[in-house]
């Protein structure tokens, strides 16, 4: 299915447009967002796992190839980045007295990495268009959000969050640029957003960032 | 063996006092710093990947103890802080032209971390305590080859550092002091300083950071 309109207000107003910045396959849909508003908090408590998770696949990357140099700084930079969300977010669960804690998470994740190939370069190009695939939706969702909820701090941060997790997306595929060539890397991103698409389609109905 | 001088000017200099801040049970010897300065590059590549580690260290405290939210915000941000400085050091490597990539460790840490009691909240304090005097040994260093080392740039990355690492010794005591009492996190940290104080001392002579 393709992407044939594009949702979120705040992502217009900053004049992205999907094809240009997303790569998803598919579009959120409405029943997300209802769900996500009707558990907003759990949707908060996902969000803050999502960053700190976020922030420990980028220091995976680098404790995994130490040999790739140009790798390291950008990743480093964005897991810097990553914390400083998750840090965020800490003080809106809190200011909203939910408690973090653990949290039983959504297959969403795990499903994407199954697609991860086992050889190398691949495995490398594939980790890093996975990050930008997750990235993209959370930017998406981060703007269905910012549009939908009511609570005005809410929708700052998730207004906040847009940018950056754009850019986190772009970046990974840059990253990827730079271990496999621009054709072959495209050619995977398709596939994977396929997958992306259907691992979406498929995943049970809890309030979730990624579900 | 009391710490009875306290060397680095770099240290005097920021007003630090080695009994207030460092909490070490010794002093690092003039040898060391000779085989540091003769084999700097190496001391700076293990500089970087310490760097990495301590933030993948607080990072595991983070996944550890989601229930510890107060331990959660500060490691966040400390692990920020290490990942700056990861950066700032792949930088003085790239300055001087010296790869970065894998490197044989030295014993100093993993002989450290085994003497982390394996029940909680002992095993939680140690692993804190520990981080403290690893930040300790480092901010001693730092001053150390601030004052020694011929390259201007290494020298002011060095003593940048300085406050940062002492910053960040008082903040895992404070945090471990949150998990027990004051009494208890003093006495263990003496113990442990110990310990540490007998792995310096039998550690082989490689250029590192930490043996």
């Amino acid at each position: 299915m393709a992407l044939t309109r594009f949702g979120p207000s705040a992502l217009r107003r900053g004049g992205y447009t999907a094809a240009a910045v997303l790569r998803l396959a598919t579009e959120t849909d409405a029943d997300w967002t209802r769900r996500a508003l009707a558990g907003i908090d759990e949707v908060l408590l996902d969000h803050a796992h999502a960053e700190k998770k976020a922030a420990s696949g980028a220091l995976t990357l680098i404790f995994r190839y130490p040999d790739r140099s140009g790798l390291l700084a950008p990743l480093s930079a964005l897991a810097r980045e990553e914390l400083e969300h998750f840090e965020r977010v800490l003080e809106q669960l809190a200011r909203r007295g939910v408690d973090y804690g653990r949290q039983r998470p959504s297959p969403y994740a795990g499903q994407l990495q199954s697609a991860v190939r086992s050889f190398e370069p691949a495995r490398l190009v594939d980790t890093l268009l996975v990050s930008a695939l997750i990235e993209a939706r959370s930017c998406e969702r981060f703007g269905l959000l910012a549009d939908a909820v009511d609570d005005p701090e809410l929708a700052a941060l998730y207004r906040g969050l847009l940018a950056s997790e754009a850019r986190h997306h772009a970046l990974y595929v840059e990253l990827a640029e730079r271990v496999q060539s621009r054709p072959e890397v495209r050619e995977r991103l398709a596939e994977l957003a396929e997958r992306e698409a259907q691992v979406v389609a498929e995943a049970p109905p809890w309030p979730r960032l990624h579900t």
